[in-house]
């Protein structure tokens, strides 16, 4: 069985001495009232649920799945329960703006808390991580008319949410749907079509459920420009169901108890979003949104395994070690490769924390910083961070939990040890919410070159002018950043003669870059460390801790850096075409 | 549902044009009568034989699992009838040697139709893949009594055996083994103790099963050089159950439906192989052949992960490639991530398929060629070859079913798209018979650094030996040979007082050495392959498809021997302890 144990001490060490927020909400007007002590409450309290409610059904819900029966969803043993008791916590509404009877509290506390629930019940939380997104959506274009109607039943959480994107043909590609939505007398609409992957699509944790569904009025123009975004509520107003049928409940490799639907809008009644045919630009805030806490999941899944494999490490005991501390043979932990290994997952584990933590408290200035430019430029950073935090950290969730599966070798490989579960999981981040690919195009060909690299060079300046100048690591690191600064001179200028270049070079431009963030998160903390340690503060263990972390991230992990490059440089002048099954 | 089509040309041009065969064939005595001609109908034979029968018990085997009732174990549907199947067409006994009542044809041809055999069903495969180890390790040691009592029933598949190593408190550690083995009046011992992870500990394939078990006598000293072997067999020889009790078969998260039993002996009566304390020398052959197999499961699946993603990339078509070849959305096969993803997935398979092939033609030459000093060279190098295959192939064909996934997208993530089935089969890869670590230390400590690297350097020499003089890809392979014959050289002085030094390394320098023998491999196939384009010898699609390879090869994934190379030259600075959870 899996173990958790909630790592207050380095999200404290996130939140208070790396990114200082408490000092930066207390320069926020929006955030005023919040502090370190309200910051540790809450992380402590949904610490406490998260181990309380949502570990003990992580593996039994595995186990039991989501089951369709007749037209409706059951979710497995505990579920339920888990949720009411999150809404009694009034969870739901933590980032929501207080004039929506929200709590108005910083989405960097949503997003801890959410780690938390990620790490201890990826499928549990799946139910519920739509909330904000979902939010986001309504509350930028809604009609004050659905905002009324709908709005306070997600703030409460009496209503959960679900995101209507994917058809049979209509993956990666939008542009392909069909769900047609015919306009009706009374200013409704009838959706009618086939949608899939539908996370919690129907349920037994709520009585009704939102559905925001892109569809095409009669006049659209085909392509992602004919798509208008619609809501529909399993229930119609007059308490007759809605047109919406589950045609499916899908098995899967993993997230078992998350209830991924087919579901077929048959004349369902449902209510205009914003403009017609603006329907992707409607759906953008929540798919952003969405990415944020796919890689929020890979932190939460990257911790666990780290968590468990050192516990298995630290308690199993084969061959003796060189450097042998007792009698008899040694601790896992005290042999060379699974000390590479725990280090590795301890570097990604507090890398991928330190760079979601990052985004989210972009998106917190990007809302409520004081100054308008700074604002301005928290979004623009925000946007380009967040296609990495999705791919780079759900890759992260994915390889600790497989290699934390190899520290417990063929125990790993059983049910009973929990940790497979995790590796299973995990393979849904680097697929959901955009693949991985998509993300890297988002990043290098939609965003990045888009500009003629102005927005990569801003984010390179703010990598640069983030590591200390005394870091032990800033030498390596500013180098990685001069060498992916010019890489991407030279291809903003290239891609304008070989338009296909940036789609061959993408992932590994996406990879590289994820990399210095954490490695400029690393500099800083270890800049921390040196200081904390040469002060006495105390908590040595932790400190020093950080520093061999950081000092393994740099000397191990961040060279890559130059492998991506040397592929990158190999697929500017090559990559052929396939043509057959040869 | 996976599909699966035997690679008979990529296995034809291994066997046949890179690796010069059936010429070699012919100059051993054991091979004389062994041509292409034959080579090529066994191959088409156990290929259908793949198609016809395992590949449709696959995916049924994983959801049905095997299942023990009362004190017996029975095996999913269809794969009894397989195994007769299997049994009749004479396979068990392919490789035994003639005198033995074997067929004695290469391992070679064992190796290539395990391919095909794994690549459609691991589980299935692995109730028979024992056969070779075992008779590898009894036709050592066993006594001619032993040979007499037991060859015979192996030789034609009667029985079907195990390889009982593992216990509760000894994994990787075989030191712990604590089962006893008490001598009786008759010359039997009484074995008794717990043996887990036991694959194809009982099941229905079979009336009798051989159980190969390491235990101690009572005069043995404490560790692993007081191991002895013993056979036990599942029924005495008059016809009473031996005490050998299946205490559970685990549910596990792949390779579901072979049976990995806890097998409890009570007393149960067996008979000692070879010389008592002798028994890791004695098991020492099975160890080796097993290993050697567990790589060619990593290549079936990398195989089946890479066809499977080439037919979907191929069908699926979203969003609209920059060179799009037809009108609307084009296939994935066009977009440029999924060409650099089946670049990679093709060049792994075939590059495993090289290395695999050698190792398997290596233990041949060990065995049967004509002049002694090559003998005992092929026995040198394929014992430094065994580890390197069983880490990185089992690696690859993990790696590759994951990566097929990501290209199927959310439907890769659907039990019905059987590829989650090949990655969660593929996962127990980098664990059974000797972990990876295991098995990186096996090469560079315990082989390739305890003769002062003597060994190492005769295998560079070796690669760099046939590295064709004209090799397009030549020169960069050869300066990679370099750095590593250079970094071994170093290491070998330095180990001298830093004794945990190859211990710090091993997974690095293994994973480096099989990109060096790989990257060989496609230096050879890439002269072949321009010399038949040159002359018009047709299959011009199949030569081109391999140049491409051999360039993505050494372009895009040889020089992660660099990246490697960074990594042990700050591990051989710096590695710290790990001492308390934080």
């Amino acid at each position: 069985m899996l173990s958790y144990h909630p790592p207050w001490r380095d999200m404290r060490f996130v939140i208070e001495e790396l990114l200082e927020l408490p000092r930066q909400w207390s320069e926020m007007p929006a955030f005023s009232g919040v502090d370190a002590t309200i910051a540790r409450e809450l992380i402590d309290q949904a610490g406490r649920f998260a181990c309380d409610y949502l570990l003990p059904c992580n593996a039994t819900g595995d186990e039991q799945g989501a089951r369709l029966e007749g037209r409706d969803v059951y979710t497995p043993r505990g579920f339920p329960e888990a949720y009411r008791v999150f809404q009694q916590n009034g969870w739901p509404s933590l980032p929501f703006a207080t004039a929506d009877g929200g709590q108005g509290l910083p989405i960097l506390l949503n997003t801890a808390i959410y780690e938390m629930f990620l790490a201890t019940n990826h499928a549990w939380s799946m139910y519920t991580a739509l909330l904000l997104p979902a939010y986001e959506s309504l509350s930028h274009s809604a009609s004050p008319e659905l905002r009324a109607r709908y709005l306070s039943k997600i703030v409460t959480g009496e209503w959960l949410v679900t995101m209507c994107l994917s058809e049979p043909q209509a993956g990666s590609d939008l542009g392909l749907i069909s769900t047609r939505a015919v306009p009706q007398a009374d200013g409704s609409h009838a959706l009618s079509g086939t949608k899939i992957f539908i996370s919690s699509g129907d349920h037994d944790l709520t009585h009704d459920i939102l559905h925001l569904v892109l569809a095409r009025l009669p006049d659209a123009v085909p392509g992602p420009k004919g798509l208008s975004l619609f809501v529909a509520a399993k229930w119609r107003e007059d308490g007759s169901r809605n047109g919406i049928f589950v045609d499916g409940v899908e098995k899967k490799m993993g997230v078992k108890a998350s209830a991924t639907c087919v579901l077929r809008f048959d004349g369902a009644t449902a209510w205009l979003v914003g403009e017609p045919h603006r329907g992707l630009a409607a759906m953008f805030p929540m798919m952003n949104s969405a990415r944020l806490l796919s890689g929020v999941a890979g932190l939460g899944e990257a911790e666990t395994a780290y968590q468990n494999a050192w516990r298995y490490a630290s308690e199993r005991h084969q061959l003796r070690a060189v450097h042998a501390r007792g009698p008899g043979p040694s601790a896992l932990i005290e042999h060379p490769a699974i000390r590479r290994l725990l280090l590795t997952l301890r570097a990604r584990a507090e890398g991928s924390r330190f760079l979601c933590y990052q985004v989210a408290h972009l998106l917190d200035q990007s809302n409520h910083a004081a100054d308008p430019q700074q604002r301005e430029r928290a979004q623009r950073l925000a946007l380009l961070l967040t296609p990495i935090v999705k791919a780079a950290i759900t890759t992260a969730g994915f390889d600790n939990a497989s290699e934390a599966l190899q520290i417990f070798g063929g125990h790993g490989y059983l049910r009973d040890s929990g940790i497979e579960q995790t590796l299973r999981d995990a393979r849904i981040g680097p697929i959901y919410e955009g693949t991985n690919q998509i993300q890297a195009i988002d990043l290098l060909a939609r965003k990045g070159l888009a500009d003629g690299a102005a927005g990569l060079n801003e984010l390179f300046d703010w990598i640069d002018a983030g590591v200390p100048a005394q870091a032990a690591h800033g030498s390596a690191l500013r180098q990685h950043i001069g060498q992916m600064r010019d890489f991407t001179r030279d291809i903003a200028e290239a891609a304008g003669g070989d338009a296909e270049l940036p789609l061959r070079i993408a992932d590994d431009y996406l990879a590289a870059m994820a990399l210095l963030l954490i490695g400029q998160g690393f500099a800083r903390a270890d800049a921390l460390a040196a200081r904390a340690a040469g002060q006495g503060r105390g908590d040595a263990d932790f400190y020093g801790a950080k520093r061999d972390t950081a000092r393994f991230f740099v000397e191990f992990m961040l060279p890559e850096v130059n492998a991506r490059l040397t592929q990158m440089r190999a697929a500017r002048v090559w990559l052929p075409q396939l043509t057959s099954a040869t």
